[in-house]
């Protein structure tokens, strides 16, 4: 993809998630129907599904010949990441939508033969936008984010990772993890996987660990925080698969890798 | 205390409150000095020591009869709540304030004879007021609050709390605490216990528990959370000592109530 198409492409989508956010705030104290997917709290509104359809739409007709791999359905049943593809999450944190009326974002991100081009993060209620170019940097709104620091000490960092961390779990060593949260400074839960990853690259948290997210939750967050020299693997190091769900750790590198090394221990049963 | 003497003090607390994070807000990129106190991630700046200053010199030159119960050292020392004492935590969230440069609040609640009368908590980044005067309401800026739902179910509920309830402890059984996180419906964790009050009087989040806090952190919340329905007690359902440090359990009564009957375990060891 060269600079003049991922412009176009960044123009355009840019002009779509701000569109998609004024809808939801026109209609965010509107009654809600919610519904639950995988489990009970796993939820999903008619919003999620107007935003991803209003999305899907506009990308099917004007971009004929990209894909689409997104969390409600109106994407594509993908199975390579060749080509374009818009990777997409209408809301991400639906339960602080419907619980919170805010803390969501709606998160694109844009990859071009399984390389990420284009990431936007917009933080609806605030009207927010976290955005990156390959190769140009990251923006919060007009702001340029300045490259992470590389000389954070390990006891001063801060952590963002949900509660589940640290009870007993089929992957990771719980006690470890309870020993993570007692060597950094301090652990943050937003409830959020797309606005977690924008406080990365902003260098508000360290590192951001999570058990299973999407690609959907994770694609756009990748490519702004590899643009201001963060890192996102999975939490044994390894690359991220786009096409099926994994754990993250992302972070700050001189953090994330500390992290992976000496507190990530696999589930004792 | 009477009406016209509470809305005089209320008057005037907003307005120094207001101002002093005006003060904050010009100064929040200048470089920090950071201390710590009690631990290494105890931490205090200058800004927590010239905002307390602010307040208290206003307090004592204006009311020159009443009391202040302050974190900074610039308060009195008091062994009684008689009279009326200001309770002040000029930055609530001292490691977001430095961490993040936001997600921090002042707060000060004022108390006559040991009964909470003002509650002000002000999220200084995002300019949000939240006030409450005894029997009166609260208010998030100029909007009323609305009473807590009383039929929120269990299993639905949104909790807020630390990462360190679920690791081992000397005041309950993190056993208990990891199956509370995995029975309600979600978990957030926001690093200033002012601004998770409020939350809980907006009703976005349904209990907030910390295992131990001083009163500078919970005399305005309580104030606040009491005006919209909610509760705010030890985590063993006992009042709130106005004079030294407790566990705190608030939140919405239909959901404070069973954590503590059904979760809140003394510590095994």
């Amino acid at each position: 993809m060269n600079k003049a198409q991922r412009d176009m492409i960044f123009s355009q989508a840019t002009k779509w998630i701000y569109e998609a956010g004024e809808q939801i705030r026109k209609q965010i104290h509107n009654p809600l129907t919610i519904d639950t997917k995988s489990n009970a709290n796993d939820l999903v509104t008619e919003m999620d599904r107007s935003t991803e359809a209003f999305l899907a739409n506009n990308i099917k007709s004007t971009f004929t010949d990209h894909f689409i791999l997104s969390e409600e359905g109106y994407g594509d049943q993908l199975d390579s990441m060749n080509g374009i593809v818009w990777i997409i999450d209408p809301i991400d944190g639906t339960m602080n939508f419907v619980h919170q009326k805010r803390n969501f974002a709606i998160s694109i991100g844009i990859f071009n033969n399984g390389i990420g081009e284009i990431g936007l993060i917009y933080n609806v209620m605030e009207d927010v936008l976290y955005s990156a170019k390959r190769g140009e940097g990251a923006y919060k709104n007009n702001k340029k984010l300045p490259q992470l620091h590389h000389d954070i000490l390990f006891q001063e960092a801060i952590v963002s990772m949900n509660h589940f961390w640290l009870c007993e779990n089929r992957l990771v060593d719980e006690k470890w993890m309870q020993k993570l949260v007692k060597d950094v400074r301090g652990s943050r839960t937003y409830g959020s996987a797309a606005l977690e990853f924008a406080f990365v690259a902003e260098g508000i948290i360290d590192s951001y660990l999570t058990l299973s997210l999407s690609p959907w939750d994770y694609a756009a967050g990748m490519v702004i925080i590899n643009e201001v020299g963060g890192v996102t693997t999975t939490i044994d190091g390894d690359p991220l698969d786009m096409l099926s769900k994994t754990s993250v750790a992302s972070g700050n590198p001189c953090i994330q890798e500390k992290i992976i090394a000496n507190y990530i221990k696999k589930a004792r049963k």
